[in-house]
């Protein structure tokens, strides 16, 4: 029950200094940009350099997983306690404005702080595991053959939480000046979403298999509310 | 002349410790990514915390261009001089392996490391701010009204150099374990772009004013080579 859910924790690196309408801590918000998206850019600190890593993800309750080798830069600062910022974006559209300076873009993108931890125990790990296929595909993960004792020891999953952070949705069109609403240039949003092309199969399938329907027709759709 | 363009340094941030067939050094990778994305996720460090910021850039020769309000948090730290990675990350395609453990994503994705030094010339300001309207769409900042000087120093522009970095890359169908193969299960890609939606026009257009050729084809594709 999302609803009844606390909202995300405010701190002084989650309150939004400028432009707080456009703000959000409520989890639904933040719940459903996390489950929209497909990556997250994980920063983090090693050797006094900061590093931005892209990765998959999925979230279970009120935590999200990554996963990867265990050699992984990465996962192997976080899984050793190193502090991190996980954000995932969603870019919805262009916003152009009959000024240069007005123009923008539409996005919602959430913002977490936090510590890791890894995940040890088996099941968990399972679990993890089961929710990553999940996350890119609803179905997936019934239609394929479950991770050895192997590969489950060759899987660092780490749990992070989503406690401390927020979202930031911008939405509609531009902002202009009034006395630039009477010139003759073309000003308005355009929309853009992540679309799925037609699948390649591999090659050599096993004979009679078909395609799913999630690969049939992908169900994610990068588009706005409201679009 | 990108391929009289030295090789982006490496260093120990930027030599890829696993997968090293995956990474590219080459200016030629490096700036199809850059010059292809949207958004970049900029990681910085304040006051102890990591943080990780999507903006919109843009390119001009070897440096990139961030800019927004100066009360920004990430332009304001970057602006003081603090080290930053700068990660541009383009979703290819979904990897469905046979096995749970060998699902991936094809990407491209770029990560720089550097110091941003702010720009204080306002030609150099207005190139900048021309150089970001032509990364979102060729052709924009003819048809649109320049910065005024007031717009100008609302505007905080940060160079932000190309020099320490990596590409990295997979492209591909599933890696399968042999025996595997036989299995009844579908593999294979599902290629992943950005699309355009149809453009909305703002209300109260101008009499007579017609949408331009980027809007009625928004020409940004985001199908890797080989799609």
């Amino acid at each position: 029950m999302t609803e009844n859910l606390p909202t995300l924790s405010e701190s002084t690196r989650t309150t939004l200094r400028r432009k707080r309408e456009r703000g959000a801590h409520d989890r639904t918000t933040v719940e459903a940009i996390l489950d929209e998206g497909l990556v997250c850019h994980v920063g983090f600190a090693e050797d006094g350099s900061v590093f931005v890593q892209p990765t998959m993800y999925a979230r279970i309750g009120d935590a999200l997983y990554l996963h990867g080798a265990p050699a992984n830069r990465m996962l192997r600062a976080l899984a050793a306690g190193e502090p991190a910022c996980v954000t995932v974006t969603l870019l919805d559209g262009l916003v152009l404005a009959r000024s240069a300076f007005h123009h923008s873009m539409n996005y919602r993108s959430v913002m977490l702080f936090g510590t890791a931890e890894r995940v040890e125990d088996d099941e968990a790990k399972r679990a993890a595991m089961t929710a990553l296929l999940e996350h890119v595909a609803a179905g997936r993960s019934g239609d394929t053959r479950p991770p050895s004792a192997r590969e489950l020891r060759a899987t660092l999953v780490l749990r992070f939480p989503i406690e401390e952070g927020s979202a930031k949705v911008r939405a509609g069109g531009p902002i202009e000046e009034p006395e630039d609403l009477g010139l003759p240039v073309w000003a308005g949003q355009i929309p853009l979403s992540l679309a799925a092309g037609v699948a390649v199969p591999d090659s050599g399938l096993a004979d009679g298999v078909q395609p799913p329907s999630y690969v049939r027709s992908y169900p994610r759709r990068g588009a706005a509310p409201g679009h």
